[in-house]
């Protein structure tokens, strides 16, 4: 099934909103589309984490319409040789740099295709070597959304740069190795284990985070008491460690991307 | 007078803006109703405070078109028994949890219906244990903008939570006690007095708030000497205490929800 | 040629957007102009700062499409005898206090007129001494939007306030004393010193800013090395001090307003 845009275009970018970056994005893509609703997944990307913003543009593009375009942007390689993509599967668009950003939907989607952004007829003039999000990545989306055949933007690639994701790692008969993804606005923990590991526990688990063991899992936050951690399957279908009322990552002392222990009984 | 919807729904959180929380919130919005025009009145809610939420939202609902859908979801119980609640003036409409958030603006409108919100086939599938702005809220409002009748949505209800709002208190004669009820970004401090307490006041008024003592009243910033608090009929038509070009929270060194002490002459 | 309205507003402001403040100017316009399509620009202008604001607006107004109407308010003057203003040029509006925000934007249109907005009937009543982002800017821009004739909404003026724009400055033969306009999210400082300065050097050049000197001028980020300080042709056309992977302005200790001298070879 050939993607067929709908006049929906998302942003995910690390360019925050005290600057007008996004603004501007906005701007660049009314001017060649002025039919397009735009917007935005988040701003907030931690700046220049790839990991997170693919975490982000992940756990959010599916909640979309189907035709969405989906601009992402955490590009600390922009001006150097790195390339501009447009990635299209059945379901949805996807535009950003090539750097690993976009690697995770890109394989989460059937039959994808994906360009290199090199027709310069689509782009700002001139590109500036700094902000590709304003003169390639904003003007790509808005030229697809109004039907430009994807085959104009570029020739056909099939080596986008990969990303390495930190995937759970066995190290022992049921015990596996798991890493903190990402921490929220509430303090809570992210990992990168999900429902089906979990499933391999029988009689129980524990979690050795730091100095913390953590063998409780709730269904919702309600139930837990003030202060102790716990465990829970959060929103985007990865365990979470949270404390009620609190912030699991100060009380805990844990850092973005640091790994920990699940022992299943 | 039945409520007839427009196309614009609001969104009043505290999921802030780092992650993609209220994005994926639109994403569902937009796949029910992709003609629903989606405005953010504002994700920055102190986390989990029900307080400054009613606040936020009823200082700002009746500046939107009548027939706007004002989806708050400030919801320390998501996942627990509390119910999932639309409330509908002949003016606005309101989705968002029972857990007194919502009691404010239901009260201020006339005729106001409330239904407990059990239809499942409005809702995603399944509807998690965490995140009921993407699966119920988001889901319900879109569907109601839609033209879905109310009552298709669940039972009325009449028991909805109340919520324990610090109304001033009279203390003895020509004497109130009010208290700080937000703080903004300015460090402006938002009391629950309003224009109507002040006109108690026949000769002058004396507000003592932790060892400060302030008697002046402005009728602008402008007018303010810098560095000097002052007392100002806000634009949410409550009484303010300001420092001109400074944060009067931290120059007084006020917390939300402190008492202070109104005297009038 | 005459300004004709296209049905895009867009906000910049100094409100964040922890507060409802933005929101609530939104639902102002959408009363008056439902079919309005409004753009944030940004709510995160540094608190009253002017010039920060008048940067930004003038940095990213001209990526909208012609007759896009741009509000502003940064507005310490707010209830003062300030004036409200309307500019109108061949192709943007733009809408604001009369306290220099606007006065770059209109020196930079053509055939610009410039209206003293004094006509109630475009304004919500009563009008506020605080909040006229909420009771004139945006009622206003949502009237002009909709097609109301600018010569309505007050006289025309020619003594708007102008801007004390802090502008690079010859210090001696070949040197030029500069000034950091704006620190970015990212750490990066923003100078007055634009593409057209720089063309003075013949050899080379020095920035001397603090105790640090910098003399590497690259034409991205990715050509720098982590940790070295180096000069950058910005997005917004104006060099820019940059520190690979880091804050310049954590690393090199410089604050907003800060001086520094180029020396030319």
């Amino acid at each position: 099934m050939a993607f067929v845009p709908n006049s929906i275009i998302t942003l995910t970018t690390d360019f925050g909103l005290d600057d007008p970056f996004a603004g501007i994005m906005k701007g660049v893509i009314l001017s060649v589309n002025p039919e397009a609703k735009i917007v935005d997944i988040t701003h907030g990307v931690p700046a220049q984490d790839i990991l997170a913003g693919s975490l982000m543009l992940q756990s959010s593009c599916a909640y979309f319409p189907k035709g969405t375009i989906h601009v992402a942007v955490v590009d600390p390689g922009v001006g150097s040789g790195r390339r501009p993509l447009l990635a299209l599967g059945g379901d949805y668009a996807f535009v950003g740099p090539d750097n690993g950003l976009l690697a995770r939907v890109i394989e989460s989607q059937q039959h994808v295709r994906v360009f290199h952004l090199t027709e310069q007829a689509y782009c700002l003039k001139p590109v500036s070597r700094t902000f590709h999000g304003r003169d390639i990545f904003a003007p790509v989306a808005a030229w697809l959304a109004r039907g430009i055949s994807p085959e104009l933007f570029g020739p056909l690639v099939d080596d986008w740069i990969r990303l390495d994701w930190p995937s759970p790692r066995p190290i022992g008969p049921g015990r596996l190795q798991g890493t903190v993804l990402h921490i929220d606005r509430f303090g809570n923990l992210m990992t990168n284990i999900s429902q089906e590991h979990l499933s391999e526990a029988r009689a129980g688990f524990e979690i050795v985070l730091g100095n913390s063991k953590i063998n409780r899992l709730c269904w919702s936050y309600a139930e837990a008491a003030d202060g102790e951690p716990f465990a829970i399957l959060g929103s985007a279908g990865l365990l979470e460690i949270s404390v009620k009322r609190a912030s699991a990552a100060e009380q805990l002392g844990v850092r973005r991307l640091q790994e920990f222990e699940v022992r299943f009984f």
